[in-house]
C-alpha cells in the first residue's frame, strides 16, 4: 500500500502539519476507506489537547469519516470494493466478548477509537475494522453525514436504548453540535421536544429544528414551570447543572440522561430519583446496530446536521473557528489532498 | 361504626398509649379491616419522631397490616367481607390521574400514605381505599405478611420493573430489614446473588436467605474485585455510598438501584454512567400490580420475612427493640387488642 497523507499535531495543543505514514499491510478484518468528508468533533479538540491523557502523537484527529472503500482485508464482511460508508468514533471492537456477542459492541471494554492509538480521517485514507465501517443509505450526501456518525448517534441513542415512545414529552439541554440533531431526531421520532439553553438568539433555531418549546433556563422558574413534565431529557453540556431541578422536570418514571462528558460529580439526591422512580443514565456514541437504524431515519426523515464547510487544507482554521464557540453547528473538512 | 381502638404518640418521639378515635361513616371507597398483625417499619419511627416533618398528631402508626375485610364501602371494588387482605405504605390514590390510570398508583401525585394525615393499624381496626387492600394468597400467614407489603415489595419493584432476567448477576447493599429479603427475592427470581454488608457475623445469615457470595464492603479492594461483574444492584442502606466504585462494580448497562432515604446528595460521575451506558434508578414501594406479583411470588417461593413477634400491648418495647438496631429482621405485632 502507498502512503496516507494526514495533518498531524506533533504536541498536545500544536497546529496540524502536513504528515505523510506508512499504514504497512492492511490487517485481515480491516478496510481502507477514501475520505471524501471529516467531520470534526469537540472531542478531536479534547484529544489534540491531550484533555484526557490518552492522546499520542503524531495525532491525526477525524472520527466522523465519510468516503469509498478502496480496500478490503481478507477476512473484512458485509462490505465491497467502492462501497458508500461512514466511520464514526469507534474504530475496532473485539467481536467476542459478552458485549460483542450481544450487540453492544461500543461497550466493549478492549475496543479502540477511530482517534485513540490509531490515526483518524483528517488524511486521504483512514483503515477501521469493517464492522465500523457501515454503509450509508444513498439519500445521505458524504459532505452533510459526518456528523451524525458520532455526534448523531450519541443522541440518538438514547431514543432508541430506551424504548423511547412518539407520545414521550423529550427535553433537550444544550443547542449545540450534539444538540441541535437530538432536537431534530425527537421531533422526527414524533415527540413533543423541549429545548433548554441559556441563549435567547438560538430560539428561533431550537424551533425550526423541531422544538416546540424553548425554556431559557436563566430564567428564574423556567425549570419549575416544567414540573413533572418531561419523560426524558438529553443533555448534551458538560458545565455543572442544576440536578434535582432537572429531577423535578421529569414525569413519574421520566429519565434524565447524560451524555456531555461533564468532571464534576453530579449532586443527586436520592429522594429525587425515589418518589416518581426515576432514572439518571448516559451512554457513549452507538452500537453498529444504532448506527444502521440512526442513518436510515435520518435518510427517511431528512435529519442532517446544519454544517459549515472547510477544505481539509485549511484544518487549522477550522479548528480554531470550533475553539472560538463560533461553529454553527458542526464543521466538516472537503478531502483537497491529491490521494 | 363503633371507635376504634389504637395506640397512638401525642409528640414527636412520644410513648405510644392507648388512644380510640371514632372513624366516622365509611367512606363510599373505603373498607374496614379487622387489623390481625401489623409489621413496623423504620418508616413507623421515623414518622413517629417527625423526621419528615409531615407527622400528624396524635399519631398511630402502622402500615404494613394484614386482616380480614369487615366492611366495605359501597364503591368498593374486587373486595368482599371475611376477605383476608394486606396493605402497605399506600392507603388512597385518585385513580384518575396519568399515573393511575397506567397502573403506577403509588406514583399518584395525591395518593395518601396509610400513616400520613391518616391513622395506621396499630389498632383493632384500618381504613384503607379499596385498592391497597391486596387480598393474600392462602398460603401467606397474617403473621408473616406484614412486612412484605412495605418492605418487602419495595425492594421486588426493581426486580419486576426492570425487566430483571434469572440470567442477572444482582447485588444486595444492607442485610437488614430490606435487604433480607430482597436477597430471597433475587435468589428466588433465579439470579446469582451478591450481599454486600460492613459485618462478618452477617456472612452465615446472608447465605441462607440465598446469596452466593458475601462481601463485607469494609475490606479494601471489595468492591475492586467485583469490577464490571453485577446487572443491578439494590441499595437499601441510608448511609452515604461509594457511588463511584458501585458503579465501577457494575458490568455496561448495569443499574444502581436505591430504595434507601439517604439524605445527603449522591455523588455521581457523569462519566461513570457513559462508559457502559449505566443507570442510577430510585422507586417508592410498590404499586397495587405490583404488590399481587410480589404475595404470589412469595407464597409460590416461600419468600418470608425473618420476624420477631410482640403482642400489640407491648408496642413500645418492640419500638424500642427496633430503634436499638437489634431487631432481626422485622418486627410483628400480634392484635391483643379487644375488637
Amino acid at each position: 500500500m502507498s502512503q496516507i497523507h494526514a495533518y498531524a499535531a506533533t504536541n498536545a495543543k500544536g497546529t496540524l502539519e502536513p504528515y505523510s505514514y506508512d499504514p504497512g499491510d492492511l490487517g485481515p478484518e480491516e478496510v481502507e476507506i477514501q475520505v471524501s468528508h471529516c467531520g470534526i468533533c469537540h472531542s478531536d479538540l479534547s484529544m489534540l489537547d491531550n484533555d484526557w491523557g490518552m492522546t499520542g502523537y503524531p495525532f491525526v484527529p477525524g472520527h466522523e469519516v465519510t468516503g469509498t472503500v478502496v480496500a478490503l482485508g481478507e477476512q473484512a464482511k458485509g462490505l465491497k470494493i467502492g462501497q458508500r460508508v461512514g466511520v464514526g468514533w469507534s474504530a475496532y471492537s473485539c467481536l467476542s466478548c459478552p458485549q460483542c456477542i450481544s450487540g453492544h459492541h461500543n461497550l466493549c471494554a478492549t475496543s479502540q477509537g477511530t482517534i485513540v492509538g490509531r490515526h483518524g480521517g483528517f488524511a486521504d485514507r483512514v483503515r477501521v475494522q469493517w464492522l465500523w465501517a457501515r454503509p450509508l443509505p444513498e439519500a445521505l450526501s458524504f459532505e452533510k453525514t459526518g456528523p451524525l456518525l458520532c455526534g448523531g448517534v450519541t443522541v440518538f441513542t438514547p431514543l432508541l436504548a430506551y424504548g423511547v415512545s412518539p407520545t414521550s414529552r423529550v427535553g433537550v439541554i444544550g443547542i449545540g453540535g450534539l444538540g441541535h440533531m437530538a432536537l431534530q431526531f425527537a421531533n422526527k421520532w414524533g415527540c413533543e421536544v423541549h429545548a433548554f439553553t441559556t441563549s435567547d438568539s438560538k430560539e428561533a433555531e431550537a424551533k425550526q429544528m423541531g422544538a416546540h418549546f424553548v425554556h431559557n433556563t436563566k430564567k428564574p422558574d423556567a425549570l419549575k414551570k416544567l414540573a413533572g413534565s418531561l419523560d426524558l431529557i438529553i443533555s448534551t453540556i458538560n458545565v455543572p447543572q442544576d440536578i434535582p431541578g432537572l429531577l423535578n422536570t421529569l414525569a413519574p418514571l421520566g429519565r434524565l440522561h447524560v451524555v456531555g462528558a461533564v468532571l464534576e460529580p453530579m449532586q443527586v439526591p436520592a429522594l429525587g430519583l425515589i418518589f416518581g422512580q426515576k432514572s439518571i443514565t448516559g451512554s457513549p456514541t452507538g452500537s453498529p446496530s444504532a448506527l444502521d437504524y440512526m442513518l436510515d431515519f435520518s435518510a427517511r426523515h431528512g435529519v442532517a446536521p446544519v454544517t459549515e464547510l472547510f477544505p481539509m487544507s485549511k484544518v487549522n482554521d477550522a479548528l480554531e473557528h470550533l475553539r472560538s464557540g463560533k461553529a454553527r453547528y458542526r464543521i466538516v473538512l472537503e478531502n483537497d489532498l491529491a490521494a
